[in-house]
């Protein structure tokens, strides 16, 4: 159940139409900061503000028609909720979403201003399994998982793709990782199309359970996660679990500081809107703990939704 | 002195080794926000983070060996001081920047890490150009004017080249208007190459001084602006306004409100970080006083120079 490049390579074909070729940007001042070439793959300029819609969209254009026509659900108080919605939307069939409780209301009105249709339940993770498991006996909607999901893990492939193809001849790509589904998409579209390009992950300290399990050899449960970059909380998948162990060389782990520090960078040098997430991999540039210097590096900015009234360097 | 069509892509194949060719990006809410088209073209994203560094650019490498070599110079507090101080450190010789010494420190800082050679002087325009004569005088350097110079106009109409050929079929592009360098730059451009395609200016209702010029048909004087877009402060020049008057179908006024809103909508919707000017064509579209429904609309961001700390809606 892992996917192949030629799955990445149809996901490519698949959502064309409807994602954002993001671009890949440069900047003389990271570049000076860092002592290398670094190529930013901007997701944070995706549709929804993330690179989440492009596996949630392929996943609801790989449907049968006669799936199709049931709908998609999955539980989420993220990015992929709308993502899915947004591309539920776009093949013109019923999205369910389900959300907990006590997620935010601008969270849920971006939701339902994609067509969603919201499900609330009380924020335990045992209630939102219940609540998915309820919509889909009584619609025989598709479940599709965050990242745990081929689909998935196919269409987040597809920013590798794009980045090889714009920055030719790169020495390393970083990309961050919470469940993983980007960053296995992304290492097994590296190391198919370009195998001698390392493949380095970047996660938060406070969030440190796939740099755990890559060591243990297992994954190791996010326990009370802590840090600013909300979507990189939860833990590895059967599925990216695996694929990470096998091609991933190094997961570097960041403090709070390098991650607010990086974001703060790319607002101000780079003119980007990046969330803390997606300052992740900019962060492992100025950590000093893998040695880049010289080196062509790919860094995938992954997500740019922020709230623009609470900004972590506003006191 | 008007610079033609020949003499703005000479510009484009000067400056194409050391200016970004920056992106078009869409935004399907703003799309459905305008009920139009909208391509944005990303100066915010340009080197020194606005479209000056294309001017600069090209006036610097358009000097002979001999000229060069006794460097350039300029009064500014703005981009324009940062863009000739790099395209001067590219090209190895001396940018004599004279500034106010009420500038603020974090601009100071900004030139100087350009390699500018900063002259303060008192605030006045009289100062600055007794200043500014005095630093001639001695070095023998150029004096590069922030707009009112043909090859400073030359540069920023590559703005348009880009955006025409990424852009094709356009009903309209929308520039904002202070001294009329990169409005008047690419009203030759785009009048050159598709003459039926509209150029509209944006202008703060607070700085209309641009606005008044047309209808008075002569320069009329900034006076006591009062506008956050910071960028737009000054008069036209005796180049940019004719060019302005013969190719310019109309100069729209948008309020204070409407800046802000524009400002925070991309920054939100399309995760870019642009300046209050900047997003002056963006407000253009939704004050309602022209009809672009249905139109293919080009706006060009043209900087994304702001200071995060202090944001407009931030109490």
């Amino acid at each position: 159940m892992t996917p192949t490049l030629f799955d990445i390579q149809v996901a490519a074909g698949r959502i064309r139409p409807y994602a954002h070729r993001t671009p890949v940007l440069t900047c003389q001042s990271l570049n000076e900061r860092v002592g290398a070439q670094v190529f930013m793959k901007c997701e944070n300029l995706q549709k929804v503000g993330a690179f989440k819609f492009r596996g949630a969209c392929n996943a609801v254009f790989a449907l049968s028609e006669a799936q199709a026509a049931r709908g998609v659900a999955t539980h989420s108080s993220g990015n992929h909720a709308q993502a899915l919605a947004l591309a539920a939307r776009l093949r013109g069939i019923p999205a369910y979403i389900v959300m907990p409780s006590n997620a935010p209301a601008v969270k849920q009105a971006a939701v339902a201003g994609y067509g969603g249709l919201i499900t609330l339940c009380e924020p335990t993770q045992a209630a939102r399994e219940a609540a998915l498991a309820q919509v889909v006996a009584e619609t025989g909607a598709e479940v599709v998982h965050p990242y745990n999901d081929v689909r998935v893990i196919a269409g987040q492939g597809t920013v590798a793709l794009e980045l090889l193809a714009e920055a030719p001849d790169l020495d390393v790509v970083i990309a961050p990782v919470g469940g993983g589904g980007l960053l296995s998409g992304v290492a097994l579209a590296v190391k198919a199309l370009a195998p001698r390009v390392r493949v380095i992950a970047g996660e938060p300290a406070g969030a440190d359970d796939a740099f755990r399990s890559l060591a243990a050899g297992q994954i190791m449960p996010s326990v009370a996660p802590n840090t600013i970059a909300d979507g990189l909380l939860t833990s590895l998948g059967s599925l990216t679990f695996p694929i990470i162990c096998q091609h991933v060389e190094q997961i570097v782990t960041v403090s709070e500081a390098a991650i607010i520090d990086a974001m703060r960078f790319v607002w101000e040098r780079a003119k980007l809107i990046v969330e803390p997430s997606g300052a992740v991999p900019v962060a492992v540039l100025w950590e000093g703990k893998i040695d880049l210097r010289g080196l062509r590096v790919g860094v995938i900015l992954s997500g740019g939704n922020v709230d623009l009234t609470r900004l972590p360097w506003q006191t």
